[in-house]
């Protein structure tokens, strides 16, 4: 390659080397000025003296608008004070174009303005901060699950059936085959996949067409599903927690440039990689009404509950061994009590709430079968699903990770909307 | 963990170890008998000695069906002659399940009823090594993107305007918006990510609503689309070229057992590891009239074509600098001939036929405006498309990898309804 990127420059201490990017800003004064340049690797101040480069590069401080393109050449300089701890000093300066004005300025945006020139807004530090997140996280869950014998198994998108009801799912006409949805989950099918693999996961897109406005919520999301043959609902827990603290540690070791830029607390992310807290879902009632909440016995927890539940905690907490009624016909019951099942969901500190749901799944044909009927579900159509029950069905367990919100958590961002490239809600299919 | 995965057997030789999973077969003789057990991991040979264990551990012989799930303790011995290179001498046999009569056995089945039984199909030897396969594909592909400056950049699927065309694109009713298409390419996307990041890529499911039935299409498939700023058409095509050897190099390393089992002729896949050839598309279209081909100046390349070129090749082939007429709007033209754009289509040995396309793009705002006006293209709808040439345009090129059809050429397999788990073709949407 002809060119260097502005994070390898520190290996060129001294030597010419010539960058491409554009014109993140710039300062003049008197017979020196400084373009802020950056390249999408990293931004990296270049000083450009009056009596050492042409002038018409010299006067190229008058022109040079923001998020101009150029090819700028010069001798990196090691420099302290600097935020990446390197400058150059130019030589020449190459215009590729000049940028018409930039809609994007310091001043404050309202975020509808921001959502609708997301194709710009991507460029700015925290949007590009977030999205080196989002790539660290992404990779750190894989080689998680990679080096812990789970092998990728990608679930389809298109499905015939519903995981969980269809009130919730977007509808797609498919040829003479009347209607596809677009997957909720791909848990059913990586249930096919142990029986193959031992241990799978998938990692890609999911819809859930939900009229809710929060800040949680997208109508495409990336969710990651792991499912484990022979692993029950303790170590089904054990794997999510070393994980999720692989990633907190991941993302401090890669990211910790891109947490300062969007003032992630570090000491407390860093807190969080420590044993988690377990209780069941009846102690966290207990503790939620000793706080003066009103969650009743059956009650699913709620926002405000998950944050009052983890506010003096620094670590995530599992809850676990829920009522029957709050979750999926899917669980496992709980040998010690029916009326409760194997099932813990992960909730994040600081206000997060829930990053992961999982559960030790119903291997028995009869008791699986009989559940399907209560909630009136297509036994024709699930016939392949309760096939698992009968050739070789083994006590396993899973748990799906959104890595939205994981990302929100990790990167301290209240909403989801800015952990996505081109986030989806009930207002915004655009750009 | 309390039991061990048969892939690292080879860690215990002669220490007792449990391992968990199903029967693959038997095969009884006299006092002795052979339980040929799987994990997904791998297959291993376990000898149940009459002398050695409980009666009814011995009596198993005649209750144990092919797919019962098993637990079974024995002691790891070395056995040079074993194709895993280590057997099990067997001390317990725990019974998870007896399985019913399995639908799959070793007989011919139809590819219709193997399909509508994908969930079990999944399990047998030839599919299971497919599926290893794709993921080191995968995985290979995305290290390959990491370690050379590409950050991932997820694009989205519900997206509300077309990249190629609407006859093709799946519909969904999208709340009071009207209706959203499923994607079939994240490219103009990535060309947003390539102004933050520098250089980005997506991979995921990308959708088209074709009514082709060849052995190549899918309705869902993968596709990874890479993009990168101030990378022009021949740096565009070496990345291809080291991408695609990378692969090659990396499931040869670590699949030599799986394209074993899937016949592979693995020494036809060791000489594509070398410099790939490149010509024109004029180059293509004189060779192929040479040999009989009665194809057009203007005429893209058929799968016969295809064939036809690489015949003589050990390499892949690139056919570059096409006829404007037979490429995409965005593509940018050839600036010794502006009857030809710089795109290349990179066409895999041993008539696997297409794997990659890629191109320079379009940078100048006006020529860009000119060409999708001509196509009767939305220029609302695609302002942000267009407002990329506005604010620091840069040279910059792409291409995008299907995964089905790579792993297809990798492994051998003719069809790629066998390189994903779940195939969707125009008249199968289940399981």
């Amino acid at each position: 390659m002809d060119w260097v990127y502005v994070k390898n420059v520190n290996q060129y201490d001294g030597q010419e080397i010539t960058v491409k990017g554009w014109v993140y800003n710039k300062r003049a004064s008197g017979k020196i000025w400084f373009l802020i340049f950056r390249d999408g690797t990293g931004i990296m101040q270049c000083t450009v003296l009056k009596n050492e480069v042409a002038e018409e590069v010299f006067e190229l401080k008058n022109t040079l608008t923001q998020e101009s393109s150029v090819i700028v050449t010069g001798t990196v300089r090691k420099e302290d004070r600097s935020p990446g701890g390197y400058e150059l000093t130019v030589k020449e300066i190459n215009v590729v174009q000049i940028a018409d004005e930039y809609p994007i300025t310091k001043k404050e945006h309202g975020s509808n303005f921001l959502l609708s020139n997301r194709h710009l807004w991507l460029r700015s530090a925290k949007q590009n901060a977030i999205l080196k997140i989002r790539h660290t996280v992404y990779y750190a869950i894989c080689n998680y699950l990679n080096d812990n014998d789970f092998y990728r198994f990608d679930s389809p998108i298109l499905t015939p059936n519903a995981c969980e009801g269809t009130t919730t799912l977007f509808e797609v006409p498919y040829f003479d085959l009347g209607k596809a949805f677009l997957s909720q989950s791909g848990q059913l099918y990586l249930e096919t996949g142990i029986m193959s693999l031992g241990r799978v996961y998938d990692f890609g897109p999911v819809f859930r067409a939900e009229k809710s406005k929060t800040r949680k919520h997208l109508t495409e999301f990336w969710m990651m599903d792991a499912e484990a043959a022979y692993v029950e609902h303790a170590q089904n827990m054990d794997i999510q927690e070393e994980l999720i603290r692989y990633v907190i540690r991941t993302v401090i070791e890669k990211n910790l440039q891109e947490l300062k830029i969007l003032g992630r607390d570090i000491e407390q992310l860093k807190k969080a990689d420590a044993p988690f807290k377990r209780m069941t879902h009846k102690e966290s009632v207990d503790f939620l009404r000793s706080k003066g909440s009103e969650i009743g016995d059956k009650d699913d927890l709620g926002s405000a509950d998950e944050a009052m539940l983890t506010e003096a905690s620094d670590v995530p907490v599992f809850v676990e061994k829920w009522p029957k009624e709050t979750k999926a016909f899917y669980m496992k019951r709980d040998g010690d009590n029916p009326d409760l099942v194997l099932g813990a969901d992960l909730i994040a500190p600081e206000g997060f709430g829930e990053i992961i749901g999982g559960s030790q799944r119903e291997d028995d044909h009869d008791i699986l079968l009989e559940r399907m009927e209560k909630e009136n579900m297509s036994i024709d159509e699930y016939q392949w699903f309760l096939d698992l029950r009968k050739y070789g069905s083994v006590p396993h367990s899973g748990f799906g990770v959104g890595l939205e919100r994981l990302i929100g958590w990790m990167s301290g961002v209240a909403h989801v909307r800015e952990t996505i490239p081109f986030p989806r809600t009930i207002y915004r299919i655009k750009p």
